[in-house]
């Protein structure tokens, strides 16, 4: 076993964290948050220094780089306080291994940009966390293929320019046979945008979106016809990793600020540090901190080597976006007033890491997935 | 033991839930929590409608009312989402049992208004859950007095328009003995306000205030020079049962939103209330809130029999502020993505329930009194 | 509201006590526990001084006393140590409300001398908590009927004289209409009982019951045929919260112990009890122990005044189970050392307290009753 | 990074597990427990084949092997259920650094043997947590060395033949610089021992122990006079990661119990693990599992590359303590009334594992450590 970064990896994340430090800086982030808006000069800087191409194939004109690395990337991304939209390689692949030859043209050159290409529309009222309950149809007339339905809480709609659109056959009774996937250009004829008003994750869109006998052709379908659920599951899982290292770093930096602040801040004649209530606090964020970095770490590196990652993923997943809005909220706890202030980013973290125990799957779901998975791997 | 409510409780909380559900409409609250301002409209009703006089002395005009009512009332404002600003009857004393006749006169005419007559200025930057490092001072020059110092995280500071201002008898160097309290027109020279920018609790403000010497009278003392804050100790208690009572209230609402969502919703072709990992996080809620309400009604039966109540109060402000907290944040995990958008009411009581392990004493202090407090009594 | 004990519950419960102090010692219940025998002289004081025929109605010799006062005399009992098997006001109800004369006459002869008279044999290897799966089986035959079945975890088959022994009709598709409860000595032919050996809960016996054609007559059905099981079922809310009561019991002797030790053990030059860590967990065992407390005379209230129990019975036992077991696993804790040892009560209270997680119904079971009463409730 | 054991470490495991499965049966481990004797012949198997000497270095007839690979024998070992008092790794190093060659030679004999050379003398009644406070000395008078003292808690005072004593010498008034180590044979004139009665750990003895004028040489000082607690602070270290890593073994099996019966048991017409109660410990189980063993495995590893362990050593003992405990409570849970019984290993695992957070330094004297090593680490 060797728990020790490479030392091409230590040189990366170096430059990674200088570029970091230049450019997601808390002012600029403060600023993406309050205007709820995409943070694109940061993205922008990383097309720029060739962070962009990390993770999508040299075929591609990319970068390839193993999992960990992509992970501790993200990890970094997040403990500078990076927000949600960025890590493009977990969105690329869905296309490159399913799209046509222009798709991928589209999405690379977007990526490479430092620009969204595409958002997954998947999500419907009636259809949260049952995907299969979906109703959103695809019907063909003269030789089109039109479609119909009501998508919610779709993260970066306003950012791309493209959706890809989960339909279903409605007269196919067997669900995972029944999706398909479509590419739509945003400005289609029919389709209606409207704003999820959220009260965190501001500097990714979410929306609401009505698509009104969008008009498509046969070309436009991505990967298999009645295959568009199946082709994403082994995607979601590292999804599910990638978001674990995004929230792992959120905790990261809530951690070190409220470390620093204990170590200075003076209540009652001494530093708050010095209270065991204080060193109980820290000593447990630190501990999940130490637990999320090993899971998050260990699942990429079971999936660089072939392994399979379903319950590491979605136990990675869950333990993460738990224990790490716990860690915020524990360096809420040690700021106190001021944690609960604008003035501080761990008030944006924890509006923010909130939400990773719904998004991508809730905590409920990862216990679904994870338990039947244990109880099938002991039968 | 008795455990039902009195007829006479029943009536009041029935015509009390009529008004709220006339005046504190969610529309309202949505309205108070995005402009960031005070719920004055409602404070107003309560006002014509005489519940501002609950608490409040005979003699002073008011509707003397036992603590236990009080208690019930402030939690059906909290169910009904009421923030916080309104129970008068936790401020008013302190004026009443140490004011002048004019101070008193000023604070009453005010809260029957239903209007904010005054604020406490204590909390300091260096001086949060450590009162007594307070830096405030009161010097005598020519017959007057004048106030210098800073004050931070004052609630409600905008909204009155008298200060309770507590200053350090920097020399005694027995801080029990060294605070006053000074009664101040916030008008006064040499004041600056400027806004304590916050994730929640919007509907009330918060400060950094500046005082750069401001000039007082001898008469502007309130109480006995040198006791400023023990006079404030008793009151203290209350405040923490208050707090108890209306985040309880809170947690009441969310838990209601949350069981009726898991009555309707369906997913995976049945009520999401039929999940067994659904109503495990709806019992706990309800036995959580079961616990608080008995804290919060029997720590308010006790003060009215004159048993003390200083572990009660300690106990019911850190258990209620923790556990109501965790009943919203379940509330929003059953709701899934909807009870992080700003069109459900989950989302802004999650934001507002937060800083109640902050204000009023935190956890840690909770803890910290309470914990010493049982050992004295075993001793 | 009044939370106060009437005098007369006052003046009951200090003569308990001071029974409980004379014959209650610990070291009458440590040679219990290493002996594994039932506190026989201990429940007979209870007889001689009239606390056996408390709960029990006038009619047949007892005295009546409203549950709240059980429940206080029950907590009294389970704060001295007192093992399970005595409080037999919750089991006499099944035989007065359904029983013969003859059982009567029996059962209360029995109690009133302070001994087990009769126990439920209903948990078979294949029923833990779903008694629908029974197998037992009453066969008539020649004008007798036979039962045959194995039952198992029987608690108190040594201790008392008769079994109620629950049967199935398995012919009867509808569970709830084939349960039928019979009276049978233990000393019946064709009964072999073996020892279930527990890690605690010794002062009383459980065991595995073999019933091999065991011959009984039709006057030995309790209650009516097919409702064995509908009959029990009032009585079980009842017994969870007697259940609930003698673990309150359990820990607030665990938080008495560890408080007077944190009080008084030196450690790094002071009184451990000065220690924040020690403050907090002493914090939480009291707010735990007055949640208990609340809750079950509450509950015991709501009865008394004949309101639904089955929420707050299914409540009170989980909460109480729960928390009571996590008081006596913080006093260990707070113990150190000595409380892992058999020198101290804490030790002998940490076995026994785990068994009401799974006795009388599991956790599971118990959120599985509330958890869709509360659905309905709110329906 | 790799997560990956070597083909070593999987051959020795792999004949390792063999052993186990063939030494440290169940029923040898139950009758361990009944008979609170240690399990010699098991001991005597590891020492025929080979598995005492691992760990020792080479030039005292030991074979060196890395810390990751001993925690995995030792996570192996616990995994079998196999009871404290074995790794001999752990207590070697101490003698070997500091010993004389005759205290080698003896204590390497033993261990070879698959015997307790030495147990370690330091707590005592008043010095629990706090070994500054050890009051046990020794006087020097007429060219020899008398020690008088009471020790507690010792564990394996019974199998060992020596002692190793820790003294204090009461004029200095620095603690770290006045302790000293000597080593002294267990049948010394005026050595008492009397046993410590425990709820669980019962192959391993635990004593009382009395020295009364027990008269020692010079040269049975072991190291240097005054240094005896700072030289065994370094294993102390090593010491807290095996005890991680034995507990780590506990929670893998009663995990394993509980899955396999989830997997089997049959309640209400399904197996239990189809029901999300069950399915959510169990997945809790595992994450916590993956947790620790990432935690034991990176501790060692650092170890062994020369990095400093003090934070990782006490975060993965409190984190595994409590955890491993956690896991088993939950498998009792699974497994119902009969977890509960002696008839399953959960019940011995649940008694054994509970000391861990007591034994090798308390839940809280790891957040002392932790907690301020942490600080420092920031300042």
């Amino acid at each position: 076993m060797d728990f020790k970064k490479t030392e091409e990896q230590e040189l990366l994340l170096e430059s990674f964290r200088e570029l970091l430090a230049r450019e997601c800086t808390e002012e600029y982030l403060k600023e993406c948050d309050e205007k709820h808006q995409n943070p694109t000069k940061l993205w922008q800087a990383f097309s720029d220094n060739g962070f962009s191409s990390l993770g999508i194939p040299e075929e591609y004109g990319g970068t390839p780089v193993d999992n960990v690395t992509l992970m501790m990337l993200v990890e970094e991304y997040g403990k500078a306080g990076g927000p949600w939209g960025w890590p493009y390689f977990i969105m690329v692949d869905d296309i490159l291994t399913f799209g046509s030859e222009e798709q991928k043209k589209i999405s690379l050159e977007y990526f490479q940009k430092g620009r969204l290409a595409f958002t997954l529309l998947i999500t419907e009222p009636g259809a949260g966390s049952d995907n299969n309950s979906l109703t959103t149809t695809a019907t063909r007339k003269n030789g089109k293929v039109y479609i119909n339905g009501h998508k919610t809480f779709i993260s970066g709609a306003v950012e791309a320019d493209y959706f890809l659109v989960m339909t279903r056959d409605l007269s196919n009774p067997v669900p995972a046979q029944a999706m398909s996937m479509w590419w739509v250009p945003k400005n289609a004829k029919g389709i209606t945008i409207e704003p999820v008003r959220k009260i965190g994750w501001h500097a990714l869109s979410n929306s609401e979106i009505y698509l009104d006998n969008v008009e498509v052709e046969e070309k436009d379908l991505i990967g298999v016809e009645g295959k568009g659920f199946i082709q994403l599951l082994k995607n979601f899982e590292m999804e599910r990793l990638t978001l674990a290292a995004i929230v792992l770093g959120y905790a990261e930096a809530a951690f070190e600020d409220a470390i620093h602040y204990a170590n200075q801040r003076m209540q009652f004649g001494k530093k708050i540090g010095e209270f065991q209530l204080i060193q109980e606090k820290l000593t447990y964020m630190a501990l999940k901190i130490e637990n999320m970095r090993n899971m998050v770490y260990k699942g990429a590196w079971a999936k660089d080597n072939g392994l399979p990652v379903i319950i590491p993923s979605a136990m990675a997943k869950l333990y993460c976006a738990q224990s790490a809005f716990e860690v915020v909220d524990d360096a809420m706890q040690v700021l106190g007033g001021i944690g609960y202030t604008e003035d501080h980013r761990v008030s944006r973290l924890w509006r923010d890491t909130r939400v990773y125990r719904l998004a991508g799957g809730t905590d409920q779901i990862m216990i679904h997935i994870a338990g039947r998975a244990l109880l099938k791997q002991y039968k």
